[in-house]
């Protein structure tokens, strides 16, 4: 019996997710349930997608994640399944799915009675939608009794991966827990001495390969765990640093 | 081997619920551990009831739920595990399950040694006799075990479901994680155009199916996924617009 | 199939969680997985083991505890597996794990490349190596297949437990999250009046069993559920009333 995994905007406050779990189980009884996050911070598509894409290739292959970042929910965008890479993919077709589910993939629209529950709320397709096809496809159901293949479906544009070079531009794509920048900045060898210029101000990183290869206190330049160059502070908070967020343009120049 | 769902104030960042799925797991090693939430805003008893309601009904028939809102642990309140519409309800006698679990029901006291843990600590009851007796229940014994059937249990005082009329006064009974207002007033057609007065100020609002209905940044009126009549913004948030929260008093009148 | 448990100062808005509990089900598709808590303060090693060690005992024999405190990683800390009181313990050997993991025990470097994915992040080992080593316990290889068996672990320096006297100086060691003060004391009985003193000030408690033995908005005292004298106002917060927080010094003394 399949992993079914959850990303969604919804907080953990409220009845929501406890909503969608129990749905699912209803369905697919055996599935094993894994929160993924529930902090998406709301309508935020694109964060949706960054995290969804770098937690998902660790699950077994047969896995479903369910992503609900759906503020077009009720209105004319399709719900989608999608196989890709082995792994099932529910939820809004607004680009949520994307990164995660890269080509070549296939994409259902999510129309069959048997994919949803008799009674469809307009504002929560994550219960009555999503959590039914997520559970018929942890069940075993194949993904084309969904509904109409379709030929393609909404990308999420994103910052194209740069190459890390000795001079160059791009952009932090993620905060994460730690205040640790994320950068559109493939891995690459960041031995030697960087500066940073972020909103016009600048900074001198030490490229290394963790956290304590530096001082305390002290910025460092690594290739991070999900394949992109980052910038910590050590014991500390780069984004508190640099006063940078998600979307920030940076530049980096090797100085040694 | 049944679904065990927890709702509790514990917050998640201390060893409360873990300690309470572990003793769940040592009598019901097979259960499915389900979170509906433990941010339950602190001994909010209403709160914790109106979610505990709101989820309960999408688990599967014989799931065990557990909720943990208790100001009053250790003192001389009981613990009661309640049968209602094919589900199990455990937790403290004090309003917190009653929404969730409506009439027909059947409430027990717990009491037998086989629904507690040997050593009882007075302040921590969800660890020491709610976690005990919901395995036992998810385990399948038999919920008149745990002690004395009572004729009644503490209802909670909650405001009257009203109909949705073209002039109609309710409040506001929660504000979602998206800043949603969910009101008293149960689902009905809310097309057309409203004004919302609400601590003597007046908004507009567009009745609508959901949130796409409307432009952004603009208030919605519309049946909510919950059966109640709920005001939402476009993605925004209703609650900061409209300065409301848990208990503010409401009317609604019909424009056109 | 054993339980795998879950303690991390990773928050829970990334995608670090998913990919840990994505890998620890790819080498145990059957493990039972429970979240502790990922909302340990970041690097705050200390309060990490005092959450593990107050939750692991209430797992059933055979459980995996999987802890992530680790500003070290990827420096020259080991990582390790840990076996005591018939439980299992992984992670980083800073004392993370040494609170929840008493003597004796046995502890084994991680090494062995069955205990690690085949590329290891310096800065993800929790996902990398732990979540491989975990998920290894947890379907049931032998422990002493992960490497080297080490003579001692790294301990943590905690407050010595303390007896409640009439006149006794102690510190605070948790604030919970509904305000309670955790302190060093080992339970005892605290009927009657204390004094508390603390950093400078002055509060009145009364000896109690449970929050309900005072009257609302004051002190109680009390033998808590982690077998530590606890502080605590009825329906609030003690740490805000005394302005404490873990560390602070406070010295007790009984009135009456």
């Amino acid at each position: 019996m399949a992993v079914v995994t959850f990303a969604t905007d919804f907080g953990a406050s409220d009845a929501y997710v406890g909503a969608m779990k129990g749905v699912v189980l209803g369905v697919a009884p055996k599935a094993v349930l894994v929160d993924i996050t529930h902090a998406i911070p709301a309508h935020d598509v694109r964060t949706g997608a960054f995290i969804l894409a770098d937690a998902a290739p660790y699950f077994p292959l047969g896995s479903v994640h369910l992503a609900v970042v759906d503020p077009g929910v009720g209105g004319d965008r399709n719900g989608v399944a999608v196989s890709s890479r082995g792994q099932f993919f529910v939820g809004p077709d607004n680009g949520v799915l994307t990164l995660a589910a890269p080509r070549p993939r296939r994409v259902f629209r999510i129309e069959s009675p048997l994919f949803r529950r008799e009674t469809v709320s307009p504002t929560f397709h994550g219960r009555d939608i999503f959590a039914v096809a997520a559970g018929q496809l942890a069940a075993g159901r194949p993904i084309d009794e969904a509904g109409p293949m379709l030929a393609s479906m909404t990308e999420l544009p994103m910052p194209a991966v740069q190459e890390l070079a000795d001079d160059c531009r791009g952009e932090v794509i993620h905060i994460d827990h730690f205040g640790n920048l994320i950068t559109s900045f493939s891995s690459g060898a960041a031995g030697g001495r960087w500066e940073l210029w972020c909103e016009g101000r600048r900074f001198e990183l030490v490229g290394g390969r963790t956290f304590s290869d530096v001082d305390r206190g002290a910025l460092v330049l690594y290739a991070g765990s999900g394949g992109r160059m980052e910038a910590a502070v050590r014991d500390g908070s780069a984004a508190v640093l640099t006063q940078s967020k998600a979307g920030t343009q940076i530049h980096l120049k090797r100085l040694s």
